[in-house]
């Protein structure tokens, strides 16, 4: 069998988030089913994680095994004619065996886009959260601060069953006003479920003005989710890459 | 009453085009239905020129007579939040009691944007023409070229009862690329039905090199639809602006 790993871009709105469920359009199904399609074979992939309803993806990695012999370049080639066009394949590489795409990965890197112009962008409206009062970057940016390095994130996760911890490091945390848009980058050893989208709510409280940068590293001691500020919308999260 | 020129961009995908068409969403239909919302009355708007289902605006302008006090920005705030997500007012501004959306305006300008990455870009589906092969920008550019000034477009027009004229004038005609994006702008005294997707249709045969740039001064001479390229795919037409 070859272990083939492939990076895939997906504009995440039109499905239910990545992991299979019956009867719903999901994004591991789509690839599952255009694999099998190819290789004749059923295909179970395996994502670096998953992602929500509506969340998108630039460089999510997933690796699948199989008998197929086709040169790499017809997978991604095929792959594109097979899937559906909010689907698309950027790279396929042969990987040894081990590779494991869930667990060896070292880091991600997700991006969170904010409209934040004097006018909604009607072309934004599936790929960024719109907040009309204008957001201080600067302030966002001393609130990020606070959850460099590792730290217990609890207060930044929805409660999930049989997690075992939640401690993590996050390696850099940016803030960027470009034009309209605020975007938040994250990038971390691992992340919590909805970790980027209360990050966001978060420091979108701070940027609003209502709470202070300082108030962040508070949210964060308290160990509580109730603590921190809300989850932002899905339709704003971007998994921009995965390192391995 | 009070004349009300308003600039208004649409993502025109989820449309039936501009013009009201019975049981049928589209946009000049969905901004009455807000005026008259905000207003208290019925009202009837005319833009500088329809747009076809599927096709965008980032500044379409319209106006429209009311009887209504309200501020300016008041027309700009509440219209938006009437209005959904995918509709918005840029601005607003009183006119004169002659303005007229159509009638006043002296030119108009156009982009058609082509996805031309290795890969389709599955944010850009709703947003521009994939085309797989390379263009070749620089052979698109010359063959624009021949199509700059006053001409007669009929080759470039699909034929629209009651149109007395083809004779139209290009003021400019740029093609760039930007990385995977191929643009083709057009700015013209006026356009024909589907005049920028057939110029669009026809350079993009140049770019592919199935003909010559010359080919495209001999199209326009024919005057005859058939010697030009194909319509390009609407959803990959914006309306720039207006100039008045």
């Amino acid at each position: 069998m070859r272990n083939i790993k492939l990076t895939i871009a997906y504009d995440g709105t039109d499905y239910h988030g990545w992991q299979s469920q019956p009867g719903l359009r999901t994004i591991q199904q789509t690839l599952e089913t255009a694999i099998a399609s190819l290789t004749t074979q059923p295909a179970s992939v395996t994502a670096s994680g998953r992602t929500d309803a509506g969340v998108h993806a630039l460089g999510q990695v997933v690796h699948f095994l199989t008998p197929s012999r086709h040169p790499l370049e017809v997978f991604t080639r095929a792959l594109n004619a097979l899937l559906p066009p909010d689907v698309r394949v950027l790279a396929a590489e042969e990987m040894p065996q081990a590779f494991h795409a869930t667990l060896d990965a070292r880091s991600k890197r997700y991006r969170y886009v904010v409209d934040n112009g004097q006018v909604a962008d009607p072309f934004r409206v599936r790929y960024a959260w719109r907040v009309g009062r204008t957001l201080d970057a600067e302030r966002m940016r001393s609130g990020g601060r606070m959850l460099l390095g590792r730290h217990d994130f609890h207060s930044f996760e929805t409660e999930w069953p049989n997690r075992s911890s939640s401690v993590r490091t996050i390696l850099d945390l940016a803030v960027a006003r470009d034009g309209p848009l605020v975007t938040i980058e994250v990038e971390a050893d691992g992340f919590l479920y909805n970790m980027v989208r209360s990050i966001a709510g978060t420091l979108v409280l701070v940027g609003l003005g209502r709470r202070d940068p300082e108030w962040v590293g508070q949210a964060l001691s308290a160990c509580d989710r109730a603590a921190a500020g809300p989850n932002a919308p899905a339709q704003g999260l971007f998994l921009l890459r995965v390192h391995y």
